[in-house]
């Protein structure tokens, strides 16, 4: 690894992808319908134009009554009113004044009638076809949710850069929107680089190895569903022919180019050329372990990524770089990763000076989450992903992790 | 809610559904290919055809050597051993024994030459042209992934059920498998019931409200990604219209009909007509809140499952109850929630009899994470999931969790 002789760390190489996102893609807003719109980023705040409820409406199903009325009420004593109405969902607020001693049939939603201050629940009543039996004082105000008090007027409901999820869509129907101004997706063209490689499904030759790195990148591009993905083939090492298929595919719309291998020393190490190349550097490595061959560079105004030929040094690449550059960048805080703390069952060592990403296996036993560190740690080890369902972040500056210690573990989706 | 009178448990409630389902639906199995495959559910266990690697390889980038070679170095008193040659990976392994005092330059994946038994990594090595120099003892076995050991021929890899994950895709893509077996998806038409409906986007006139509930559903469905899900809009709150949209859609290949609205007291109730005519009646109200008023009925040998009208009400009976039975029909775990230890910084109370699905915006602090507990409980209240992250459910054997409890929280996808 000698020629990479510019190494920066992890957090560094995240915030000059970020720069270099903001510099080189221009994202234009178009609409999509509501229910399209979800995992899409949301490219507007998106505020309450009215209260909710516009009015006082009853939060169950029974019967509204002046509280007043109930007040010493008791089992075997029981307050009794007459029934006048019904309302229902939808019906504006009765302009008339409840009656003392009566009470009006409210279903859930419906608006509370004026004078009346409370609901008093289907449960704890008694019903005949006239009178409505009351045994416990109902307080002012119960089973009423007051007008506002879901969302006020003007209130911030969904904030630009959130990726839309199902628990903002009834908020975003109840405000009648069937069209939701989002950012387009995101155009990024994954290259594999390798003489030896041959795809998955073809017949694979002595010395020759079946292309995986660039399918785990591909699916992870489209796990998190806020790229359009393209995947463009394998490309020989040879930076000549690599260049063509940049350039080519930057031609064709590609905000993004993604390459996979070409980047260490065992191979040609094709990727160097092009960096050198590229109209500007964002860096050459990352002290990062797996991942440490990855680089970047500006070609023709457009990103280009590499990523190592090593599936979970590529994994990592996009996982703890690329992904975060992308979360940063756009502030879209619903893409990060959900994080369980959990007590480490072994020691997992780090060289001061490189962040390591080590994969562990979270098991939950007696209330408590243990995460038990995979041991292969070999960047073309496959089964440290499969067998695995998180991982942790060892900072450069810190020796390891002893056992026993608790710490923050990152879940994959 | 006097009509329903034969309330099951939620968990009596799943089991119905998961038999329901398995009665109901026949799910195909098709092909997708290896990037499509992502979220898909595979039909068949995938097993190791080979070991991998197919033979000891070289976990870094070094050099090769007989670790007795190095026995005794030190830093003043190195070991000089000649480079012999270069191993690549894709290359089988040599079958000339590597001599004493000789070692091979070897780049991470390469096969072990004969007679090696180590690699020493390129930091802790210096190099001239013709030589290695070592500095301290490699131990036997250093370095080297062995045979089998990422993984071993006939190992079961992934599992029939499984939600393919990006983490997988390199095994399967290493495997040289380039079209899966996949269960085809299952076809979900979704019926909103209710006069008072309009959609969003249209005018809403006097005593209308927006569709939000449908929305809600299915965008959760959509979410989910093993449905295919169509929307067939607003249907009155008319039995006879309500039964002929559902035998139009089962006609159309629904494998599963969901009905939003017409279940509560305050509608008119059509679905209890209907379920009075289904060929069977899975059940007819569930001891849950919110979602008392979800039932299920099998019409024309498919399922139908009617949730409440309103968005929480529905939310709940997708979320934890048919969204189990699908998790436990087809075995995916990969679709259960992640779920964070919390502890609870108010009183959650529980109707001793009933399941209560509490929504709660979980924070952390100081290494500690918090639940609270969002207090609007009506369930037309659409900012309790804006403004949540997770729920709780509370048994129905619970009269309620205490503040402080160390709870457990599902988060939202």
């Amino acid at each position: 690894m000698s020629k990479l002789t510019s190494l920066i760390n992890l957090n560094e190489a995240v915030e000059r992808l970020v720069k270099a996102l903001s510099k080189t893609i221009q994202l234009e807003v178009e609409e999509a319908g509501l229910v399209n719109s979800v995992n899409r980023v949301l490219a507007v705040d998106i505020y309450a134009e009215n209260n909710r409820p516009e009015f006082d409406i009853a939060a169950v199903d029974g019967y509204a009554v002046r509280s007043i009325d109930t007040t010493g009420a008791t089992q075997y004593n029981p307050v009794e009113l007459s029934i006048v109405g019904v309302v229902k969902p939808g019906q504006k607020p009765s302009e008339t004044c409840l009656e003392p001693g009566t009470a009006v049939r409210i279903h859930t939603g419906a608006p509370i009638p004026y004078c009346a201050d409370a609901v008093v629940m289907d449960e704890d009543v008694d019903v005949s076809e006239k009178h409505v039996v009351v045994f416990k004082p109902v307080p002012h105000g119960s089973n009423i949710i007051r007008q506002g008090e879901d969302f006020a007027k003007g209130e911030l409901l969904v904030r630009r850069g959130s990726l839309i999820k199902p628990s903002m869509i009834a908020a975003l129907a109840a405000l009648g929107i069937s069209k939701v101004k989002v950012f387009r997706k995101i155009n990024v063209s994954v290259l594999a680089i390798g003489d030896e490689l041959v795809e998955p499904g073809e017949e694979r030759v002595d010395g020759k190895i079946y292309n995986s790195t660039a399918y785990i990148v591909l699916s992870l591009l489209q796990q998190d569903r806020i790229f359009e993905v393209k995947y463009s083939g394998i490309i020989p090492d040879d930076a000549r022919e690599v260049e063509e298929a940049i350039a080519r595919e930057i031609s064709n719309g590609a905000d993004l180019v993604i390459t996979t291998g070409g980047t260490g020393i065992s191979e040609s190490d094709v990727v160097s050329h092009l960096v050198k190349k590229g109209d500007s550097v964002v860096f050459r490595g990352v002290r990062m372990r797996p991942g440490r061959p990855t680089s970047s560079f500006i070609y023709r105004n457009k990103l280009v990524v590499n990523f190592s030929g090593f599936p979970v040094a590529a994994w990592a690449g996009y996982e703890v770089l690329l992904r975060r550059a992308f979360i940063k960048w756009l502030n879209i805080r619903e893409l990060e990763r959900h994080v369980v703390n959990a007590v480490l069952t072994r020691r997992i060592p780090n060289t001061v000076g490189y962040s390591s990403v080590i994969r562990v296996m979270i098991r939950y036993e007696n209330g408590v989450y243990y995460a038990d560190p995979y041991m292969l740690r070999g960047s073309g080890v496959i089964s440290s992903l499969l067998r695995t369902n998180g991982y942790v972040i060892i900072p450069e500056d810190i020796e390891g992790y002893e056992k026993n210690t608790l710490i923050q573990v990152y879940l994959y989706d």
